[in-house]
């Protein structure tokens, strides 16, 4: 039997060339070798923000199609809407009696995100502080033996096995403690050279017609002592570098040993590689807009089905194993 | 049209006297003249005490026969179990986004309860530290008018209160902002003279027999310097004349004149309480002999769906306001 996998993203509306190579990606992949269960987080979207919500519901279509267009099968994969599957609050809530609060406040990749907000440790909500109780149960109600992550995830998890582990002790064997996953995920810079992301403005999005792309990467940052045509690159810090590397591979050594070299100027390089991207968004593009927003609504009615009936065959045990009232 | 209200006990099994004089016997006359949501909230005992799990079914039968045994009538009132109605879970992590965590560690009420259990408090439990939030969520999926709570609630009344007008700012007029019904709740001491608690083994339970009742009075605690007949005694620091005071209102003047004149001894003074405690407490004994298992569970499986209904309009409503996912 082919083990099972939970991996979720928050929907941000427009998915960037940094989500699809650092996860997206690899899900595609997982869809041969695992059970996939790919979640929508919009209740996570709320712990960083709940001001915003009347833009939700389009977020999550956007988010979707993307997904769908880059390879995520429906067929395969129970693609679900976290929201739409009531357990994982139901839970949620009683694993918040097992974890203390500076448990949580120790949590680094918190430090992180408060910092990047650039908000005060005193002013996060209730709800923000307790979202790896949130991921927990996302991760538990399917008990994978398999969840994939980033790096900075990885303290995330380490409570998520924490609480299988304690609620087992607790109640009795119920969870297995999920395993991570560490999937090769590149480094995606942004075209002004910081980590790419919606809020930085700095993102080429799948969504993206040909020419924002290139504009985008005719912007984006090179090597700044490389000014014209004759000097020597720098490739290894460059943005426009790291995106050949992506959707390029096959030219990476002659681009490399030209732009070293000085025989490859900045204004070609860039054309090159808007083109190679667009030659990679193109068949994207193509599947996207053939996706209709009622067609992604039945495809998440379908899957929030189905992940809803396995959760809450796992919330019957759980109910089971503490007593609570049934 | 009448006003709601909605009020919650914890089921600790065993109702006493303190829980009925402080609050119960109020329920009961609000049956009247309000609509009434009267709420079982077991998740609220998890969030301290998740290790005793396993009695929790079998508590909140015997707290419900107290309840009726009383004179809640389930004809007038909806009676029902908290964690019945997923609803509370899904609100309560909505409302977990939109207050800040010092906010809830500045609860008087919490460090009040972190003292009595014992604990250290960076040693509570993310649960603990948001009840209140849960409580929220308990008040304003029914949109009650009033909340009847004891002084020592009203910090909490208080947070649901700002949480209703945050809400409504921030997603359209929602909630109505409850009110307190602060209601007459005399102190009823427990036998031993500290505040009458189940956990402090100084309870005189509904469910008592007489002989418990009868053995319970003899070794409650007096006037420490009447130590014989014709001493003057001091009824107002005595636990025996305060159960006068509930229990046998008529002779309390006369009770009054002859401690204090040193007439009456506590002999007489306490098998003439435990009298007129039994006399209170037969009828209650008597229909909660009528009372099954199988009758209090149809009762809760019916008053659970009628607050099932209510609370899920309550939250289509309030996924509509926010634009969530639907």
């Amino acid at each position: 039997m082919k083990k099972r996998i939970l991996s979720g993203l928050r929907p941000t509306g427009k998915v960037h060339i940094g989500n699809y190579f650092g996860a997206l990606s690899n899900w595609v992949k997982f869809q041969k070798e695992y059970e996939c269960f790919f979640e929508v987080a919009d209740w996570h979207v709320l712990t960083t923000d709940i001001e915003h919500t009347d833009i939700m519901q389009q977020q999550i279509i956007e988010t979707v199609k993307d997904w769908l267009a880059v390879g995520i099968d429906p067929e395969k994969a129970v693609v679900f809407v976290q929201s739409g599957v009531k357990e994982h609050a139901e839970f949620h809530l009683l694993l918040s009696m097992l974890v203390s609060v500076p448990r949580l406040q120790r949590n680094p990749t918190l430090k992180e995100q408060i910092r990047d907000l650039g908000k005060e440790e005193e002013k996060i909500s209730y709800g923000h502080l307790g979202y790896p109780v949130l991921q927990t149960a996302d991760i538990l109600l399917y008990k994978p033996e398999k969840v994939p992550v980033g790096e900075d995830q990885l303290p995330h998890l380490e409570l998520s096995r924490e609480l299988a582990r304690r609620f087992n002790t607790l109640f009795g064997e119920t969870f297995p403690v999920p395993e991570p996953i560490l999937s090769y995920a590149p480094r995606v810079p942004g075209i002004d050279g910081r980590k790419m992301s919606k809020s930085l403005n700095n993102a080429i999005f799948l969504s993206d017609t040909e020419q924002e792309v290139e504009s985008k990467i005719r912007k984006a940052f090179t090597d700044p002592k490389k000014i014209r045509l004759g000097d020597p690159g720098h490739p290894d810090g460059c943005v426009v570098f790291a995106y050949h590397n992506l959707v390029n591979k096959e030219e990476v050594p002659d681009i490399r040993k030209n732009c070293e070299s000085g025989k490859l100027g900045c204004v070609e390089c860039k054309k090159n590689c808007a083109f190679e991207m667009n030659e990679f968004l193109n068949p994207i593009r193509e599947r996207r807009k053939n996706l209709s927003d009622d067609f992604i609504r039945e495809i998440l009615k379908q899957g929030t089905e189905k992940a809803k009936e396995f959760a809450s065959n796992t919330m019957r045990e759980v109910r089971e194993k503490m007593n609570l009232w049934r």
